[in-house]
Formats: structure tokens, C-alpha cells, sequence
């Protein structure tokens, strides 16, 4: 098996879901948490466990530039790797390497790209792009796609969602033919338990092989900013046939009208049955959203870049923490939140760290900010069990 | 009251005893992790605690200029700004302010200097350095003193000894009219309690204030590097008498070997009820030596430093986790420790995080460093009570 996805009721088109992986089951709607190089930044992740997370995202294109692939495959995949026994998703790198404009060049074949460390020249193809997932061994990984750029002309809509298309294909077919590869999988099992032995203590927490087990592969749909060809890259991404389906190529400078507007009318054309993931989004507010238009899975830098830049949110509306206001202010961040930041931080002491560049202020920030986040999407789940639409917690709401 | 030091047990010159303060026992002889600006760099304090670390160090310099005595104060002292209900011990910003060479002038008043961060001109006095430290509510506080730089001549040597010696007896002069004002003290407690209460959940895990107890004010033994103004420094500032003996001016520079002789002659004229604190020192090698000549306290930059530039002490010598060579090593940092970072990450998943500038690198690096230096002092204290010399654990043994 790999991932297995059930829909375990609904409220209007949102829908409370359970993602059964090789490494644990997910709850849905899920928001989650970028851990860009194997590491959620600043945080150790027996404090992303007891945050109650069960999947986090790593970057294809950042891990293949350090440590490596064949680093991290050597070492039995990302979960041994980073020490994470739970669920985790790469994206395929293909949104990474678009970010990098004018390093790239995209031709039929893949890209070719120049690092943002030291300039080298890299390929990333549809086929290298799985090959890397494999390498590293996600439960979920992701297709390799091209994002057209903000704003596009309709053409250039058409040929980058074409191109897609054809990638996807290619992406499926090689993953088909090399899933055994995966380091944790039924072919390496003989092996990898000869490892496990090999290197005793390193092991214990993490689980034997999972025999017969696989990743998922999910595709991306593109198309832009036109629900036109958003439908038919729905359609015959569907026609090729995958576990799951990701809505890309949004949250790309568009308004956020705009963005809701092509999420809802790409939804509709996505089946009921698999997971959907809208990739690279977004505030609390509309993580909530999105959860009432039917998405299941989300990611978003949002809530740990935020918190390296003293901006938190809370019960009561965004919080700059630099604010000399808070200098002298004895309270918990959020009084409505039992995270082990506002069980024991004040105000005041958050606020001194971040004035004084410690360390200690990105880690606490860090968990306020996921554990507000998990609080959010726990919420979003209760409301689906109980039948009512829910109303984001006000953290948009900035403050004076 | 103010501390109590027991001695409980001793093997040669070395002492186990319980240093008991307003904030908790202390196991001595115990290393005191340094807290320069009110935390640990990276370590959330519910780790320290973890770590069963039971005092820290703040340093007086640091916090005067950020975020200022006057918001410390105002907020409870620092065992509640920081949400440390442990010991705290502070420095009188004397060796500090020493450190910044250029930027300093001393005279028999005190010193001015500039501030390493804007430039800006201040002045401290043994006074203002005990309003300071009062202000701050440490559990310890440090007599202002003056430090000899390394090498000096005689006459100097005993110049900054005798304006130590004056400076002591203005600094307990100081205090014993102001040691009332302790935010968390007998005069300040009906209006602390009030606040308790309005401050509501940030107070909680914070005890509430100690009525009648007081801070120790601890004196500072100077005399550079000649043994006999040493014996004349310890003798004269035992005879204006504290609750306990600090030995300054090392790690100035001079060679390890002559460290040693001087704090070895000096020992011997420190009184033996008293606690023995040996100030900014050293490797994990050394903190038992100097343990086994009778120091009780003892406090470092290095593991912690050390720790953010990937120095790794362990039990079979120092591991610089940069190398690449531990890139594909699966073992635990040190397969003899039990801290949470060797019980969870491989070697080659900390190398990953340091070589790629990740955060968690500082973080875990810190928890390992400090519980490996933790450990060391409880095994010493281990050995004292069975009356066995304690031989160091091997951190020192540099790795080839």
C-alpha cells in the first residue's frame, strides 16, 4: 500500500478526512509545517511532536543542493535522517526552481537552473525530480511541474499547463517503474534491517522497514489564473490518475480574490475521493477558507518566517513582538492560547529577545506561531464533526 | 535570611555541599551555565530545567543596557522575567566592562565606559553596580571589582587590589542599606502579591515572593598572578566579610599551568565554611581539577560558545561536527550520553543542520555541550561523596 485517504464526514463542501501513510495517519484538513532542510527552523522535533504534528514538508530542491540526495538515501530517507517518524511530503522542486527566475531555463526535457548557494549549474528533470523524492523517501511526494508566472498571458497559460501535463505523465512513469527504490521500502527491507542492527542506538525511535510499503504521488494542476484552464488541467491530470491532486502555481502575486476564486473553481473538478492539497498558503484566515472550500492540505512558510520576524498570531489579532509597547508587558502572547511559550513567556520577556537578537526568540516565536496554527486547523476539524462552518480565530484582524 | 552553604562530604580538598538560596538548593561544586542577557542562547527554559540545571549566571553589563535594570525590576526582578524560578547569580559588570579595553576609564569613583553596542557613555560604581544587581534580584550577587590585564606588573597588581579591596567594602556597605529593595523581597512583597494577581497566568510556575529572604552579596579576590597579594587580597576581604568568596582575574590570558598555582595558593586562605566561586572558567578537564582543589562554583562562556561554533565535547574527546567526515555518520554524538539530542539525531544530521546554517544546530549543539558538562559535575560530586578523586571525563582529548 501507500497512502490510503478516507472522508470521514463533510459540512458543505468542507470534509474531515483521515491520510493513512506509511509513517502515521494524518487528520484533514491539515496545515503543514515547512522544514525546508530536514529541519523545522529552530525547532527540535520532539517539540513539533508534542505540538501534535503529523506531517511536515521538506524542499527537493534545497535538500539536493545540501546535503544531498544520495547523502539522505544513504542514510534510510528523510525520517531516519532528520529523526521524524511521522509523516512527511517533498515537493518536487519544480515551484523552487521557478522561484530562482533568472537562474533558470526550461526547455521539453526539465530545467536547467543555477544554485542560489554557489551559482553551479543543476537539471532537474520530470524523471531526476522522482528519483530525488525516492532518494529522499517522503510518504508524499509531488510531481514535477512548471508554474507560469504572475501575470500570464492566456497562451503561455495553455503551453505551461501542457507541459505539466506531459511532465506528470513522465513523473508517473518513472516513479511506477523505481518505487521500490524507496530507502524504506519492501526491496531495501533486507538491508535496511541488517542496517538497523549495524547501528543500534541510532535506530531505536524509528521504525523497522515498512515492507511493501510505498510513497504517494501526487499531481499538480496548473493553468494559471484562468478557471477555463484550470478545469481541463483537472480533467486530464485526472485522466492520468493519481492518489491526490495539488492545486500549484497560486499565491504568486495574484490578489487574494483571485486566489480564492481559482481554488473554488478548480475544487469542483477535483474528485471527491482524494486528498487535495493547495500548495504555499496562507494566513490563519485563510488556511480556514480554504479548509470550507474542500481543501484538505496545506503549506505555508507563513507562520515560521513570520515568527523570525517577531510578527504572532494570536487569539486577539497579529502581534509585532519588537513593539516597545510590549516592553513592560506581563502578559502570556495569547492568554487563549496553552502552548508552552504562553503557559510560561510574558510578553515582555518575548519582546527583549527579539530587541536583543536571541536565538531563543525565533525557537519560542517558532512554536507560538505553529502551535497557533495546529490550534487553528484543530478547530477547522471540530466544526466539520459538528456541522458548522468554521470562523477563523481573528489573527488577521492586525492590531492598531 | 539570605543563602546558607552546607558542606556535606569532602575528599581531599574537594567539598560536596548545598548552597541554599531563595530560589532553590544548589548542589555544589556546580557549574552555572551563562545566561548573558537572560537566556541561555537557544535553550528554552523548560530545557534548562530538563537539563537539572539548578543556577545560572546573567551578566549585569549586558542586562543594564538591554533591556535596561529599571524594566527588570519593574517586572518582578529576573526569575520572573525570564521565567526562571531557579537560582540566578549575576555578575557586577566590573570584568565586563574590563573587557572592553578602549572603551573604558577607571578612577577611584568608578568606571566610565562606552557601550559596545551604540557607543553611548556610562558609568558605573560599586554602587551603582549593587543598585544594579538589586534591581535585577539574582539570587548571588558580585562585589564591583577591578581586574588586572595580563601580564602586569607588581605595582599594578597591587593598585587593582587594593581599589578591589575599597570597592568590596563600598559595595557591602551599599547593599546592607539597600538589600530591602530586592523586587521579590520582604518590603516589596504586599505590593508583588497584588501584582500576582493581576498579572494572572503569567505568574503561574512562578512561586510567590520570598518574604525576609535576601540576595548574598559575594566579594571578588584580586592580585594578578602573584600568590603572596593574593593571600593578602583574600585575607583582607575576608576580614570585611561575606557570605562568600569569588576568585577574579583568571582567564585573563595567562598560561593554564600558572591558572591553576593561583587558584591553588588562593584556596588555601579562603575560608572553609564558606562557598569558593572560581569566575569564567573552563574546559570540562579543568572544572574538575579546580573542583578537586575545593572550588565549589564555577561558571563558562565555552560550552555554550563552543556549541555555536559545532565544538562538541563528548566522552571520547571533542568532535568539531563540521568535518565531513561525520556527513554520513549514523552514530549519536556521544553513544555515552542520555540527552535528548543523543538519544534522537545522528552526528550526520548535526552536521547537516551546522553546515547548513540551520538554527536547530545552535539549539541542539547548546543542549548537548551543557548536559555534557552537567553530567561531568555530577559525576564529580558522585566521587566526592564516595571520597574517590574524580577523574575528568576524556572531553579533552582532542580527536586527531
Amino acid at each position: 500500500m501507500s497512502t490510503k485517504f478516507q472522508v470521514e464526514n463533510t459540512s458543505g463542501n468542507a470534509r474531515l478526512g483521515r491520510l493513512i501513510t506509511p509513517h502515521g495517519v494524518v487528520e484533514t484538513p491539515v496545515f503543514m509545517p515547512v522544514g525546508t532542510l530536514a529541519s523545522v527552523k529552530g525547532v527540535p522535533q520532539e517539540i513539533l511532536e508534542e505540538l501534535a504534528i503529523e506531517i511536515v514538508l521538506a524542499n527537493t530542491y534545497h535538500l539536493y543542493l545540501r546535503p544531498g540526495i544520495e547523502t539522505v538515501r544513504k542514510l534510510g530517507g528523510l525520517h531516519r535522517f532528520m529523526a521524524w517518524p511521522r509523516a512527511i511530503l517533498t515537493d518536487s522542486g519544480g515551484f523552487q526552481v521557478f522561484s530562482l527566475n533568472d537562474l533558470r531555463k526550461v526547455n521539453e526535457e526539465g530545467v536547467t537552473f543555477r544554485s542560489h548557494l554557489d551559482g553551479s549549474s543543476h537539471f532537474l528533470s520530470p524523471e531526476s525530480a522522482m528519483a530525488a523524492q525516492i532518494g529522499l523517501g517522503a510518504d508524499v511526494i509531488m510531481a514535477f511541474d512548471e508554474c507560469a508566472e504572475y501575470p500570464a498571458e492566456k497562451a503561455r497559460g495553455r503551453q505551461s499547463m501542457e507541459l505539466t501535463l506531459r511532465w506528470a505523465e513522465r513523473s508517473k512513469r518513472y516513479f511506477e517503474q523505481h518505487k521500490e527504490e524507496v530507502p524504506w521500502g519492501a526491496q531495501k527491507s533486507a538491508l535496511a534491517t541488517e542496517t538497523d542492527v549495524a547501528v543500534g542506538k541510532t535506530a531505536h525511535g524509528q521504525k523497522a522497514p515498512r515492507q511493501g510499503k510505498h510513497q504517494s504521488l501526487f499531481a499538480i494542476v496548473q493553468g494559471g489564473m484562468d478557471p477555463e484552464l484550470r478545469r481541463e488541467s483537472a480533467q486530464r491530470t485526472i485522466e492520468i490518475g493519481f492518489p491526490g491532486y495539488a492545486i500549484g502555481g497560486l499565491s504568486v502575486g495574484e490578489p487574494r480574490s483571485l486566489t480564492r476564486e481559482i481554488v473554488e473553481s478548480t475544487v469542483e473538478h477535483l474528485p471527491k475521493d482524494k486528498p487535495r492539497y493547495l500548495m504555499g498558503v496562507g494566513t490563519p484566515e485563510e488556511i480556514v477558507q480554504y479548509a470550507n472550500l474542500g481543501i484538505d492540505m496545506m503549506d505555508c512558510v507563513l507562520p515560521t518566517r513570520a515568527a523570525r520576524h517577531g510578527l504572532l498570531f494570536t487569539s486577539e489579532g497579529k502581534i509585532s513582538i519588537k513593539q516597545a509597547r510590549y516592553a513592560t508587558d506581563e502578559q502570556p502572547l495569547d492568554s487563549n492560547c496553552g502552548c508552552r511559550v504562553c503557559r510560561r513567556y510574558s510578553r515582555a520577556y518575548l519582546r527583549h529577545l527579539y530587541a536583543s537578537n536571541e536565538v531563543l526568540a525565533q525557537v519560542l516565536n517558532t512554536v507560538h506561531n505553529l502551535s497557533f496554527y495546529l490550534d487553528t486547523m484543530r478547530a477547522v476539524r471540530h466544526s466539520i464533526r459538528l456541522g458548522a462552518r468554521v470562523q477563523s480565530a481573528s489573527a488577521d484582524r492586525t492590531e492598531e
